[in-house]
């Protein structure tokens, strides 16, 4: 009962975290503008979250399990989902923000977010490569295999919010991610007298 | 003469913390530790680089200065040196590391190095799309035209050095470049009774 208790506790400061970081972005999403929200003292927060970046993990976390809660069964993402999710991110900078940060910080030694990352990416690659494979057997129409396009597609997404974040008026994150959609899946040719759609 | 002292003592420090950041990464690379390289007290290294930001964004300019350097009068990034620089990346992890933490970091408000990295893109987007368009014209053999290929280009490298930073023993960077390198370029492809290469 109290774990339950303590659990649910969690799921509000998750929340609570989320809206800060939407409306403040990651450097104005301090531990005290949290509990502000969630009704506790830094004290009491620190409780739960030891630190800043614990408190980020599980928004972060929390963040992967609904954005691909759509998947149902197949438990991960699906390619068709992807285009509407980057769609969606392009919507709410804040988060994306703080996405791109913390990675950031985590390739650094020692970081305490670099085992959710590292863990994050296998599985994000594992997961899209399997979706891939449902989709288009042992070779995609661009002609790599689910496991040589997994890591392309995730660093795309990746490498393109960077772009995007520091320069919003300059990349059209949404239509550069649908050009290297195309690209994999095939949807974009031009061949010898094919003459375009 | 006292200002081309000034800009040659610059340069030593500049070296100076790349020697620093290659055996120590992002985190051992001080303000302390590079002073002491380069026999000046801390003091006197503040008054070259007033900050650890301002001195590692002297060093990331320099490395593309380098990097570009033998692309000689095209002032720019070859389609056929983005190859070797991504293997040559591949063997100098500090320096990549401090690329990507400063850049992570840079997406926040008002970080110091925000300027930087968003002339930094424009430009190598700009350059990119023109060393394309001169290698291919208007369109690649992929489909896309060089301005949707480059910031692609840019976000690939960019995404795989954060995935190989973090688990370099599961992703391999320099053949997954090369993967999107023959997507882009339409060196690989499955049609109809081509039966492979």
């Amino acid at each position: 009962m109290a774990r339950a208790r303590s659990e649910e506790r969690r799921g509000d400061i998750v929340r609570a975290a989320l809206e800060v970081i939407a409306e403040r972005g990651y450097r104005g999403a301090t531990l005290g503008a949290v509990a502000e929200r969630v009704g506790l003292s830094q004290q009491g927060l620190l409780h739960y979250f030891p630190t800043k970046d614990a408190l980020l993990v599980a928004v972060l976390q929390e963040r992967d399990r609904w954005d691909t809660s759509g998947a149902g069964d197949r438990e991960g993402w699906r390619l068709d989902l992807l285009d509407s999710l980057v769609e969606y991110n392009a919507m709410r900078p804040g988060i994306v923000q703080t996405f791109s940060a913390l990675l950031g910080e985590s390739v650094t030694d020692g970081h305490p977010a670099r085992a959710f990352f590292t863990e994050r990416y296998a599985q994000v690659r594992e997961n899209m490569a399997r979706v891939l494979r449902l989709e288009y057997g042992e070779r995609l129409p661009g002609g790599l295999t689910p496991e040589q396009a997994a890591p392309l597609l995730t660093a795309v997404m990746d490498g393109l919010q960077y772009q995007w974040l520091l320069d919003p008026a300059s990349v059209d994150m949404p239509a550069a991610f649908r050009d290297f959609l195309k690209l994999l899946t095939g949807e974009q040719r031009r061949g010898p007298g094919s003459g375009g759609s």
